[in-house]
């Protein structure tokens, strides 16, 4: 669990393409981000204020989150300085990076010296079970895609986020980075060892009452070669009991994987489901998500009724348009 | 790579089932062990010759492999005086318990003082890739379980032998501790970070002659909600040309979870090859191995008759009645 609210270290980011998990914090958990704090040379901004370590701790700031990308794979020196001291002031140090902080002597020297943390959040910190497949309390909803990076965490999220503007019970369950970043905690899925990881995402979704929805960021698809094992173990360690297809329909293949083509919707649900209902016989299919960024807005409207029509299922981009129709879906249930 | 041949080091086990490894070993490479090494008190007997370290040495013998389960979660005082002076005398060490020799202080200093490897084979030693999906040239067979421990092991191990009798090129490629352990390499695959088990399987199975076939070694079920995601990884990291059934017919439950049912050969069947045409489209179903241990050779042999019928696929035992009928059927293709 990482100590919110963050001041958000930006860095010297190029741009705001390199600042894209900054952007997902202040997207949304903006209640989370009480400054952003940028060197000199910095080209991203989010618009939040501009403050020293010493302003954001003043605001209230507990953990400085590196919301950017490094370059050339190595955590600069005038990184360090700021990041040092932060530690020496008493924040504790959140990070995404491929380079790990706890590998830095400097750093962790000045964590212990001062009684921080460091967060990797690429990496587990948990000794995870192995799971049991035990049914459990609540409710669990999960996206998968016809591809990776198809707008799985976004859906997760808006539909977290449209259950708790309604009064309902609701979770976002992260799995990867970026939503790890954004709430606080979550699972490093792909980075758990191959056994682990239904037991990992059992973990990760307990227990709940009985009218609460977990919002499971999904990872990976069923589809793509590369990450499929990351996606079973989410259906099965998930037991969803509902699934959202999620769907990039100008993709002309599979991700990094140009001999590939997407499978249709139709044939991501008739291999989805029955997988889903060995650990939930429940589970339905109960909405699309199509993520229309590249599409103009008749077009994503004309191609969204549609899919609706064809599939008789909910469709929508419930980043451009509103996750409503997907919590509807859930809240017939 | 582990050394071969090897002398088997059975420690002080209190009968044969504590020394499985080292009966697959005898089993499956008998080539590959030039005798046992017994210490006072060992119920355990593989019918090898008796050897101290100097006569397995006389005999040949590169490596002492740990072929017994340790008792009590820790390498004891008395097998670490037969582990250093192994090491001393110029063995390596290979071992797949729970328990790792790099962790133990003093077997670490003997390797490094007299040039020894410690071959901890649970645990991955290899930076695997991200599986790319590109088509690789030789063919390749798969089992896939209706549930684990089935016989997927001992089936890519059967077929394997009765493809090298018939002078057709042939690897078993080991998935697993006790099959790195008698063959001298493979992947931990069930020890690999997530990202990379799709990656790791391609790495162990490359480029091949067109009339080469490896046997990879099945690991977990698609069934399975502990290990499913480990199955997946292997069918589309495999690419595998033909898939085995396998099946356990006298099991009640999913092993370790008791509210679970088998699936049917059938539902295996139209769950699995879907599965696999995304990574090979010409991939094909071609027999059944029935692990029949715990059945009367009549009831065996009854049931591998109806099988066979029902699903119109050659259907045996293959540990019990031999391999040929499911290498005939993969030299038919």
């Amino acid at each position: 669990m990482i100590e919110t609210p963050y001041l958000l270290f930006l860095g010297d980011a190029p741009d705001s393409l390199a600042a894209k998990v900054a952007q997902g914090i202040k997207d949304w958990r903006p209640e989370n981000a009480v400054g952003q704090l940028r060197l000199p040379g910095c080209g991203a901004d989010l618009g939040l204020t501009d403050m020293t370590l010493a302003e954001g701790q003043a605001a209230g700031a507990r953990t400085l989150v590196i919301g950017v990308a490094n370059r050339g794979g190595v955590i600069s020196q005038a990184w360090k300085d700021v990041l040092i001291e932060a530690l020496r002031m008493g924040y504790d140090l959140a990070s995404g990076l491929h380079n790990l902080m706890r590998e830095e002597r400097d750093l962790v020297a000045a964590a212990q010296m001062h009684g921080g943390t460091l967060h990797d959040v690429r990496v587990p910190t948990v000794w995870y079970p192995i799971a049991n497949g035990k049914k459990r309390r609540g409710k669990r909803c999960l996206a998968v895609g016809t591809d990776c990076s198809v707008g799985k965490m976004y859906t997760a999220m808006s539909m977290d986020a449209e259950m708790r503007a309604r009064g309902m019970k609701s979770t976002f369950r992260a799995t990867g980075q970026t939503g790890i970043l954004v709430t606080g905690h979550g699972v490093p899925l792909d980075a758990v060892i191959a056994d682990f990881m239904a037991g990992s995402v059992e973990y990760l979704t307990p227990d709940n009452d009985d009218d609460h929805w977990d919002h499971i960021e999904g990872q990976g698809s069923l589809f793509h070669v590369s990450y499929s094992g990351v996606t079973m173990a989410l259906i099965h360690g998930g037991q969803p009991d509902a699934l959202i297809l999620a769907h990039e329909p100008t993709r002309t293949h599979m991700r990094g994987l140009p001999d590939y083509a997407l499978p249709s919707l139709e044939v991501l649900r008739d291999t989805a489901l029955p997988l889903a209902r060995v650990a939930n016989p429940a589970c339905q299919v109960t909405g699309i998500s199509v993520n229309t960024q590249h599409m103009a807005e008749d077009a994503a409207r004309a191609y969204l009724d549609e899919v609706e029509t064809r599939m008789g299922l909910p469709a929508t981009d419930p980043y451009r348009f509103g996750a409503g129709k997907l919590v509807d879906a859930l809240a017939a249930l």
